[in-house]
């Protein structure tokens, strides 16, 4: 428990609450904000001066007002002077963004990752390399205020060691994926790490589908499947990190084998590899999310062997689905990566499950819903974990990386 | 977001703050106050002062100090003064209790129900005949501060209504409980209600096996199965209220037809009926909690029908367990109600499916344990949900129901 906050501390407070505003809410005018923040409109001229003084925001005149009077100051996040780096390491790809205060993707490359065992070293070397030609090409007066990576994979949240990653390959167990990342950068500056289903929750709750819904549950499908939690209005974390690892929920005891070495567990069901042997001949060998797009295309063509199989793991789905509300009772789902294609082209088999095993009171105020962000979601989450710290602290973090 | 905080919200802050330290840990020192609160010596004695004259709080010498020099005073919480009225409504039986600050149970009624419809009259006559006479029995110097029941069902977090409880008996729908309780005790109090493993999770997080600990997941058992959880030191909710329906989670997809109407529930594997039914004809149509131990007994005897039923519920529900600890990565697993009985028959079921199917990651510091307050831990969430008013505003609380 702590004791009452200093006037500092409250400063510090309402400096990054302005900046949070304007960051997820774009420009912004002074009245609004003073009419948000519930304090006077002198103390939102001084903090909007300190951050204007410290380059973070600028105050202008709006376009248009179509009002008598003297229009008041908009605030406007300076996307181009302010920015991370976002970096995204999912099965399939590797993709560095440099990412401007208000979230704008100011610059982003990419990489195809061949699926097999994970070198981190590798990919660290892509990553860093995406990173150093992008910062060549930014502006001399810009300023890198953080550093964070979405990864397919379990991550301590002590330390962002990436603890364990079944779809990544064999053998990859407790890399110090943030911290090899960010000695290879050399930027002075440390990479943060987290779940990429966790991420893309955040960002669907920040900037996608979940805006302004405090109890969400975000599924991520990237061959196998992840979620995120925000319950109360806060992403969930667990004891270690390792909260919502719903695709080692098992639904189906004695069923498939999974990748984890458990039986029936919701990734061993509704999984790429799944839909793929169960859709015939014709996707036989193939992986991927093209290929998870070919089978639901298939389906939507009238093909009865790839309709039967993304119908079962339809079921499946709604089973997880089902028991994720019945335990959560959220407002919305979101479907995501790989589970977007899937939900669309099995939306009748997930609604039907829901609406048989779900308790009356959890699922009537529910919507499901596909991730609004797509494939960038998780992207987009490792950038908002890059900018947390600049939004809890704005004139420190400055200070810090601008010496 | 909310603006920075005035100075009398400052001051309430730590009013409350200083009040549930003494609350949850009893007797305190000034000077551990001062350290534990982060504040000066003479705001702690302030606050004190304050919460003394409103007669919340009393200062005395301590016992024995053992070291020399003046001995700090050591504030106390006013326990047979300040009171609050908790209530509990399981399926077997009805409980109402005088619980005075500090938490220690100053009197308390307890009556038998029987099965079948829930009669909401006849229940709220009973609790509120309880309270008129442990009222009575009051010296005319203490204080009501608050009200609130714990009720085996699913009750919503906007008004308290009681929505569904599928064990309670047919036809409990929609039930306005608090409200009608308060109307009888006719104190001019809200009686609040909440779901009883959820706030019995509350009690096991505050007084009981998790004090301390962050990420709880308490899994209750009467008659059916009900769930609690603790997230980041918060009890979780959803978003109406129905958070944690832990029972309604389908582990066995095709398995035994559960009281809500959807295949293989936790619940319907785990629950009472189901190991009375299986454990052979000596048990064939009892009920309760006294015949689950009973079944235990004879497991533990060597009965191997009795053995039998035990392991196959314990199977189920370790799997449950098991699922719980990968969505939720808790810190601890408490069993209560009916399963803490069932448990301590089954740990090596429930210990061996959880080693099979949970992530080496998410189980590595996973401590399962039987609740630390028994068949008290409701009844006791219930008392702790009633003194949450007084602990956020002191004084406003006592100012109104003084008066």
């Amino acid at each position: 428990m702590r004791a009452g906050p200093s006037q500092e501390e409250i400063r510090r407070y309402n400096l990054g609450t302005l900046l949070r505003h304007v960051h997820l809410g774009g420009p912004t005018s002074r009245a609004e904000l003073t009419s948000r923040m519930g304090l006077n409109r002198s103390t939102i001229m001084a903090l909007t001066a300190d951050l204007a003084a410290a380059g973070l925001v600028r105050e202008e005149l709006p376009r248009e007002t179509g009002r008598a009077g003297r229009p008041s100051l908009v605030v406007r996040p300076e996307s181009a002077r302010i920015f991370v780096l976002a970096f995204d390491v999912g099965v399939d790809r590797l993709v560095a963004a440099r990412v401007g205060l208000g979230g704008v993707i100011l610059d982003r490359r990419e990489a195809v990752r061949q699926r097999g065992p994970f070198d981190t070293g590798e990919v660290v070397a892509t990553l860093a390399g995406f990173a150093r030609q992008m910062l060549r090409k930014a502006l001399p007066d810009t300023v890198c205020v953080g550093a964070a990576a979405a990864f397919c994979g379990g991550v301590r949240k002590a330390d962002g060691m990436v603890r364990f990653s079944p779809n990544m390959g064999d053998g990859l167990h407790d890399a110090p994926f943030g911290e090899e990342l960010a000695r290879k950068l050399a930027l002075g500056i440390p990479v943060a790490v987290g779940n990429d289903a966790n991420l893309a929750a955040l960002a669907e709750h920040t900037r996608g589908v979940g805006i302004g819904c405090r109890d969400l549950v975000y599924l991520h499908g990237d061959v196998g499947i992840g979620g995120g939690i925000i319950s109360g209005g806060q992403l969930l974390a667990g004891r270690d990190g390792y909260f919502g690892e719903v695709g080692h929920m098992v639904v189906n005891p004695g069923g498939r084998v999974c990748g984890c070495g458990a039986r029936g567990c919701l990734e061993a069901e509704v999984g790429e590899r799944t839909l793929l042997e169960g859709a015939g001949g014709a996707f036989a060998g193939k992986v991927g999310r093209e290929a998870v797009r070919a089978v639901v295309d298939a389906a939507d063509r009238g093909d009865v062997v790839a309709q039967d199989a993304l119908q079962r793991v339809g079921e499946w789905l709604g089973l997880g689905v089902a028991n994720l509300v019945n335990i959560f009772n959220p407002e919305v789902v979101v479907f995501g990566g790989m589970l977007r294609d899937i939900y669309l082209g099995a939306a009748a088999q997930v609604r039907s499950r829901v609406n048989t095993v779900c308790l009356r009171a959890n699922r009537e105020n529910l919507r499901l819903r596909t991730s609004a962000l797509g494939d960038d979601a998780t992207l987009v989450g490792a950038a908002e974990l890059a900018f947390s710290q600049v939004l809890t602290d704005p004139l420190e973090v400055l200070a810090r990386v601008s010496t």
